[in-house]
């Protein structure tokens, strides 16, 4: 699963602006000129959205930790067939608000060998990473009080706190440090106008370095 | 996953009489004393029949093939997990009308690449194999009419005619040649008497072999 495009990535505890961020860089990029894709996950194609419900919907111990990495990674493979890949393909930009670090992320932080797992399922079934992967980080106890602010979330973990929110931070930096050629880390605790200057500052120049 | 009683699955192609075979053992086991639990995949637990829903309905090519197995794997998961399991904990005999060696053999069918990806998906996730797997054989022109004859069936494969229930036919001899220690073929071209007192003289064997 290989794309001539570029393939880039949102990443961030709640409240992070990530989201916002995903879609400011988007606006910024078709002013240019670019061909831009965004999309997002859990979903981003009818069928991964479907399989999002099917995980999301009922009860919380309804599917096994294990089965519910299967299910997203199925959700993720037609993500990337008939979304992802077909617009890389294409030579597009796509922008993708979350894609396999989150699950790497929350996986990792409820049982340290479902990374392993996802790591396993990701190479056997998805393969491609993203070219720049964009960390938003931010002052935990700010990403929760803007995440609570906000109405109609389908966000699971939220209600869990701050000592959760810190925790997925600090899981965020590990996988910046793990990956350290495609992860920028962007300071989040500011206006978002100054964090969608540095996004798109960053993500021009890496532009200019591949022509 | 591991598990201290019987694991018993019935295989064969459409028309075979595998689901016939698989109650009437079930009925013969429970006579002399056993606890067993009968059951069949696609499906199998709630959980994994709403999989199943989703992966059936809609246009064929809904899902790619990849999709589909990452689908099928995670319902068989939820199977083995919610259904078959606690019941081989608890000292069980379960039968399985179709278990993974369909998948097997309807994947390998159509690519042949893809039988290494669902081998590798079954090591990954679900682990184990039937400790005993009857093939009930038959000849495949027979066995369309048979299945031709059934109303209400769920079947995807039987419009495709008697070419490829000769391919089917092969396809499971093939896997009871790769796998001889847990394959028994029984020839299920005679009436269904003769058919359930072979099964059921070859299992009660197997369990007297175990005592």
């Amino acid at each position: 699963m290989t794309g001539q495009g570029l393939f880039l990535t949102f990443e961030g505890i709640d409240g992070s602006g990530k989201s916002t961020q995903a879609r400011r860089l988007a606006e910024v990029l078709i002013k240019l000129g670019h061909e831009v894709v965004l999309t997002r996950e859990p979903g981003g194609s009818p069928g991964a959205e479907e399989i999002r419900r099917l995980v999301l919907e009922g009860a919380p111990d309804r599917w096994s930790a294990e089965t519910e990495i299967l299910l997203f990674t199925a959700a993720r493979r037609d993500h990337m067939e008939r979304t992802i890949l077909p617009a890389l393909n294409a030579g597009k930009i796509v922008i993708c608000d979350r894609f396999a670090d989150s699950t790497r992320m929350y996986q990792g932080l409820s049982r340290g060998d479902l990374r392993d797992l996802v790591d396993q399922l990701h190479k056997l079934m998805i393969g491609r990473e993203p070219d720049i992967t964009l960390l938003i980080d931010m002052d935990p106890e700010t990403g929760l009080s803007r995440a609570k602010g906000r109405q109609g979330t389908e966000e699971r973990f939220e209600d869990f706190g701050p000592e959760l929110q810190r925790k997925m931070r600090a899981g965020f930096l590990n996988l910046a440090r793990e990956f350290p050629d495609r992860f920028h880390v962007v300071d989040g605790n500011r206006d978002a106008d100054a964090v969608a200057r540095d996004v798109a500052d960053l993500v021009q120049r890496e532009l200019r370095s591949m022509a």
